[in-house]
């Protein structure tokens, strides 16, 4: 199991860490299995998605703030983010993706992001292969 | 393998399973690698977020409620479930959460929580450790 | 590690992959475990839900169709398909069955679906058993 970081700089980001978590498995040289990427917190999220475009990246956020308004909620009383609760929990903490010969098994467009709802913060990302 | 059973007492809940999956995983002994909890169901999920204020849970059924008007759809002409559906099929019916020491490495903030959207009824709760 | 491919046929399409997906784990032999479905793709996605009324799979493209109208977004002026991408990151591109007794543990409802936002395509699937 290895661990990582990422600075967020906005609210509102989306980030490729794809490198990250390829170094990291090309590193573990386990030839077949499933890597799992687990992000530890409860308003950030990872999603599989196309970033030769970042717009979509942005696309994402601005659809889930379409979906999901700010400040309507009930733990908004408590702690003003609950809509970075809600998004969080439908795009989800974890992504498996195959591993084969030693490297992860991504489509031609397909990237591992890192998705940001309430940052700027600093973000744990935890790899695990098996 | 294991399994447990929960029961829900509402048609829309967000059920803390957290020390259910933990007591398997602590008595599992498996000192690293993946805990699968999965939800044998098609109209419940499983997610993870925070607990330590419930208001969240109640907010993502009612941020689901709003996003999935009930009674619209084709499958209600057959078993008036349909936004059930749907809505577990956007969470959906897995997670995936890394086990290091032979315990859970959920963030701070983070629990396993059963999304119940038909109940109230009696749910299985299958969690393999990998 | 294996793979299949699917013909989709629509632009909106829901396929139940159950079949290819168990014969695939019957041959394994893995008594018990974790079975990866993977779709490497970023405008398709895999799901579970129930298959017995094939409505359901209707009701869920309708849903999202409504939620994530066509034609708004950033990635829409470079290649027309930013809603199949935000849609394929919400219903995410993996989901994790246990496997016991050498079978899928399915629940008697769930059925493992290929859920096709920017078809007709050739689509592969990849299932890696753990």
């Amino acid at each position: 199991m290895e661990e990582f970081f990422v600075k967020t700089k906005r609210k509102f980001q989306v980030i490729d860490i794809t490198p990250n978590v390829r170094e990291i498995v090309e590193r573990a040289a386990t030839q077949e299995g499933l890597c799992c990427v687990f992000i530890p917190h409860s308003t950030a999220a990872v999603t599989v998605n196309e970033n030769a475009d970042p717009n979509i990246g942005e696309d994402l956020q601005d659809a889930l703030a379409k979906l999901i308004p700010e400040g309507i909620w009930r733990h908004d009383r408590i702690d003003d983010n609950a809509a970075a609760h809600i998004k969080a929990a439908i795009i989800g903490p974890s992504e498996m993706v195959p591993v084969k010969n030693g490297t992860l098994l991504l489509g031609t467009w397909q990237s591992l992001m890192l998705v940001e709802f309430d940052g700027p913060r600093e973000r744990k990302v935890i790899v695990q292969i098996r």
